[in-house]
């Protein structure tokens, strides 16, 4: 079978070097067509330099003429411009967008959280949602989910479907600063982050907390109330997500466990851990593995689950390949790993 | 007027010596004997080399007659050797300990955390408690709080007195490393520590978790059912603590603010940042300043406030400081600073 | 054709964790017995929780009864110990030591060094060696090199050999943490580490010095002599090795970059960069790459060479796994990647 | 007696923030004009929030007319920008450049590394070197040495002027990130610089090349050749160098020991450790000591000395303060200290 033929458009910045990267290990891929903005007419090597078998490619500018006559075409672009790219490319080509374009449904929530003009919405890049696999297998267009929204969701998910919990849910998640792009921000500096951890987007004003309101509000009847609050640490890549909320009558830990375990038991990316052992970021870092825990507070009576997850793989890249391959009928763990590196 | 003399039991572990930086500063003190256990013997200069002043000095066996004579004892030993010591000392000597073993009030809560027998209750040492610093003025024996217990209490403690919110919070606290010890232990290694972020100690089984009760239940009736989770960050020092509850009928941001600062406006150490300015760890490290921000979630209907403390300094040597110089009759600021070191 | 059976020995330490990952990831390799010492009984998921696919298997005990019927077996054990496991292996046994026990070829060198009796001299592990790959190719019994070795050797060779520089040569390597091991030692804790660098091993004391001086030595008459000094830096990974000698004649930048990319034309894991570009250990974490460049101080008349290598991958595991390759006539390059997780 | 007014041209940037923050600490002195180019206006405690007494002073345009009235100004600008306004401020005024611009005392030199005019020499901030303390005593000009050449100069010194080693030294710096600035890149970046270590300005290239040569030539006959490789480390502060040359004839350790000894007995701020002991940067953190070890490798020829030093502390606003102790006929040592920030 003739090789998938794959344009990345954004290649120089973090989110499209991860699906380079991921691209490079995949069996069935051929890359093709590299863009950047201003980055346009440098080699890939002086970008990406981790990315070796690339270094002499040369980023192309970011146009129809360069995208076009490719099978797939990911876009890895800053929020707000993958719409007008999108609709150049024919419905024969399939388009994965690891922004936030295409991800809301509810255009209000979109322009109070992002601005603008809501682009539309596309089928949503969450397998391990309900039904939506299936929704997954063979689109043509795809929204990769956010960072924050994907963790949140998967260690919240059984435990609000199956009402364990009241619906208002608190999410205090701590991120590593890849998930903040690789545009030169002053307090973004290696000298700023080390040794630092800090609050932003407090109060719900961070524009992953609708996304999550979505996908958790999708499971019960009504809304589901979202307390969401992101912090920076000192670490590259990573989320670990700490969420809670008050218990429905009585539940054991055990309980809880159980719901979790027969919710991810088909599910070849969740990983609940062992009774016991607590998730970590490193264990995730660089495959496209969820680590999950989850347990029950008895004294201030309330759940507590915490989901581990490398942002840029499962939180962005991975789990773009992993919609490619079901668009593309392929098996959907195809050049995917659940294996970390670490220390 | 004769210098203070005091000696440090614990010189060689990071609270014994924090406090050892704090006094090198101090300008009312003399630094008497400094002992330890199985590193008596050593010269402190190989145990804590940043503390060139002292490099010579060596460390004593922590003995009674090592430390009596002093005017000040600080103990920074490990949970549960406090009160043996301290019983032999006079009541003459002001004993301040860092450890646990005086905090709690309730033995059945101090069993069921830390094990073995209540060794009894001491003065609690934040003076930023309602009616606390005149408990604290003139005592010989102050218990330090605990470095989570610092932060959480202090963030949480306006809005709960004031009734803003339901007497149930939620406190999700990523924490440097040093406040772990520094006992070598596998899993605090540095190959495991950077890069990776974990939870512990979730579902209210941390030993902090009765302490921030205690002080949060003392602002009201009834118990303030607090659920509590630790995040160990790659970082040495601080501890960000993200702190929310349901809100009781309709507040504003500002109004929070307001609260807040009229609560903290005469606090020394203190600091509640301008609104939409939230605290980062990094800026209090080495001091003895708390940095808050609150503000209010609408959509979620929950407060959240957000305290950053360096866990040696105010979450622990600095305290210890503070404590002694109330104890003395100093002014309480002496030798702290509010300056933190940055970048 | 059936899988090669392959078993490790010492599988909870990171040099263990890396060949795992990496034979993970090999496509004709199956993992048999996984052993260790006090952590026998363990899964290995609560050991190496990056590992997923191996979560549940349990460690064993390091014997002979264990390791036999296996086609390889991977040696990851603390120095001293390979020789005696290695002795009850048969011929047929491809033994693969990631330790220092078999590197060096001078008794004397190995007793002022390691102490203890020279268990003897094995096939050394460096295809990139002239008429290395050779030796490797069949071969039963291999010793990987050492880390700082690695990138020592592979920065100054193409300069020694061709007799650009005066036999006298200087390292200093920054190393990652995980070089240092898993066992817990209080110097190695995260909260030591983070924000500190130190040297250690000063005055051409450390173990390396040897190894690194018999490899350069051996390319040209006499013996090259090391300066070597190793630092800790605050990462887990990687070590980036700065390497320089005087010149012997004239020599422009051009044409010591020249010589490099003539010596390492044909190597599927040296990428010398372009000139200009210098290297970083980011750009190798995870990969099998040493990313090289070198150019001329005309001033201070000296040729400077700097080399970035993942110490575990490359440094350890890698190079293992590249051997093991040879020595089973598969592709050198099998189950391994030129391409580093970055950022 | 009066306080001392002073003003700190570029308070928003590392270098001021570092001066500031120890002449919070200075007894004798009193803040006046806080100055910054793009960030004029904004309230201090935005852009340095660690510097809480100083939060709400708002930083005026860098002026003449600002800055004249003061006894004291310390100039933190661009490199180049010095001379203008120096040449304004009359010669009561005690200036004090913490940049480049008046260090070099060869106007070719200065051209070669940094472009454009040659400024001036002004005497070089480092009192220990011999002679320095008495040049500085007094001075109304003073440039403070980069953070490169004071730990390079401090740790070779005694050695090159002792005749123990050949005129030919080799220094690699491995040093955190402040050094680099506040500005905004992309390649300092914390997602780009955790995790990696990588070399620049190799090959003689950086400029702080000059400066090192200037100052050890200044002590033998002819020029000391230096061999200079700056890296980057993940790390925000600090500095290790590790310095090696070739030996002249036979020097044991402990002779070496005791030249080093000798050359810094009564330096108040150089540090060396006993035998046996290596510096490490945290031990400095924050303090203006310099922590320095020598010893000798017999088998290389070669002795190696290693220095620390915080590169904002002792290697810029610490020194900047030490020289104006100096120049206003203070205590050296006032509000400085030897005690670093650990962990």
């Amino acid at each position: 079978m003739a090789r998938v033929r794959v344009a990345v458009a954004g290649a120089s910045g973090y989110a499209g070097g991860e699906v380079l990267r991921l691209l490079l290990a995949h069996p069935e891929v051929e890359i093709g067509a590299l863009t950047g903005a201003s980055n346009a007419g440098q080699p890939l090597g002086a970008l990406q330099p981790h990315l070796v078998p690339l270094a002499d490619r040369v980023l192309e500018p970011t146009t129809i003429e360069v995208l076009s006559g490719h099978d797939v075409v990911f876009l890895a672009l800053p929020h707000g411009q993958s719409g007008e790219v999108a609709a150049q490319l024919g419905d024969d080509t399939v388009v994965i967008d690891c922004g936030a374009d295409f991800r809301l449904r509810d255009a209000g929530e979109w322009e109070k959280f992002y601005g603008g003009e809501h682009a539309g919405t596309w089928p949503y890049g969450m397998p391990e949602l309900p039904g939506q696999r299936d929704v997954l297998r063979g689109a043509r267009r795809i929204a990769v989910p956010g960072c924050y929204p994907t963790v949140s969701t998967l260690s919240l998910a059984p435990a609000v479907a199956a009402g364990l919990v009241e619906p208002r849910v608190s999410v205090v998640a701590a991120s590593g600063t890849s998930g903040a792009g690789k545009a030169a921000k002053a307090h973004l500096l290696g000298s700023e982050i080390m040794g630092n951890a800090s609050a932003y987007g407090v109060g719900g004003t961070h524009r992953h907390t609708p996304e999550i309101t979505q996908n958790l509000s999708a499971l019960v009847e009504g809304t589901v109330a979202v307390s969401f609050t992101p912090l920076l640490v000192p670490m590259p890549r990573g989320i670990l997500a700490t969420c809670s909320a008050d218990l429905v009558g009585e539940v054991s830990a055990e309980q809880a466990h159980e719901v979790y375990a027969e919710a991810y038991a088909d599910e070849p990316f969740v990983h609940l851990l062992p009774a016991g052992q607590w998730p970590q970021t490193k264990s995730v870092t660089g495959s496209n593995a969820v680590h999950l825990q989850v347990t029950v507070d008895e004294t201030a009576g309330r759940l507590v689950a915490v989901g581990a997850v490398d942002n840029l793989a499962k939180g962005t890249g991975g789990a773009a390949v992993q919609c490619m391959n079901l668009a593309l009928g392929l098996d959907e763990g195809t050049g995917l790993t659940t294996i970390g590196l670490a220390p």
